[in-house]
């Protein structure tokens, strides 16, 4: 199936630069944070998941012929949600961090599951493989954040009341 | 709690906001969708479900003092993302519009999560209660977008072999 294989390598390639994107973002989040320590904690275990993702996906890109130079940019989309999280100086910055950490975690959930379908349709054991390792971590992250944006919301709203502290980051 | 009430109302808007746009979007994809009619039918199901949501939300904000004449602009990062989706042309289109769907109910949830928080903190157990009822939708209309895609990417594949059928919508 020509066809599968040319959709799986283009959507190996939306994930690579999903991932690119998923480092520059969580990378901003750890530098930023100051007032959250188990959130900055837990991003920052995600972000080296996330580089050893980046390298897991460009060995399977390698292994079906697409050298890491033919990577096509990430998609305007893509970027334009990094960059938004990556900007974001808002007064409820944390909440609308790990809101958007959260989103960012279920696009990549959707693409692996995508992925994973498309590998064994292509045939490709190996690309399956990794994509459903990978997939493991996203849905951790996922449902970390989930599970732990009621505290944070609390502790942001409660740090916004006191007087001198600073509740947004 | 002042502070937690304009965080609340805050909140409020921008999760009417993203129920207009989800209702954008989700009218698009009802309408572009030719082949693929279980996830028609599901879609068509949660775009009346979208719009009760927007409705009960007005009633929040009403009962809170906002008028729906102040409701902010939705914010523009919501704009980007459902023009993406709704102005989708591309040969996966099905595929991305399934995975972008189910993107936006996580964005969905995370909003409902953090509403349902901060009303419980502002004391408002009539916005909490209907939060509560809006995240149960959001989460069903995720599960079951999560649980078809790999079947809906199986049946993309397919449809994209075989000769004179049209795969993309």
């Amino acid at each position: 199936m020509a066809n599968a294989r040319e959709n799986l390598l283009d959507w190996l390639r939306d994930a690579h630069a999903m991932e690119q994107q998923a480092e520059t973002m969580l990378t901003s989040q750890v530098e930023r944070l100051e007032n959250y320590p188990d959130l900055r904690a837990r991003i920052q275990q995600h972000l080296q998941e996330t580089q050893q993702q980046r390298a897991q996906l460009e060995g399977c890109l390698q292994r079906l012929g697409s050298s890491p130079s033919t990577l096509k940019d990430m998609s305007a989309k893509v970027m334009a949600f990094g960059q938004g999280v990556a900007g974001m100086a808002m007064s409820d910055e944390v909440v609308k961090g790990a809101m958007s950490g959260y989103v960012f975690e279920n696009m990549e959930i959707a693409s692996y599951t995508v992925l994973i379908e498309a590998a064994r349709v292509a045939q490709d054991a190996e690309t399956q493989r990794v994509c459903e390792a990978i997939l493991q971590e996203e849905v951790a992250m996922s449902d970390w954040l989930r599970d732990h944006l009621p505290e944070l919301t609390r502790a942001f709203l409660v740090r916004s009341e006191a007087p001198g502290v600073e509740a947004k980051r």
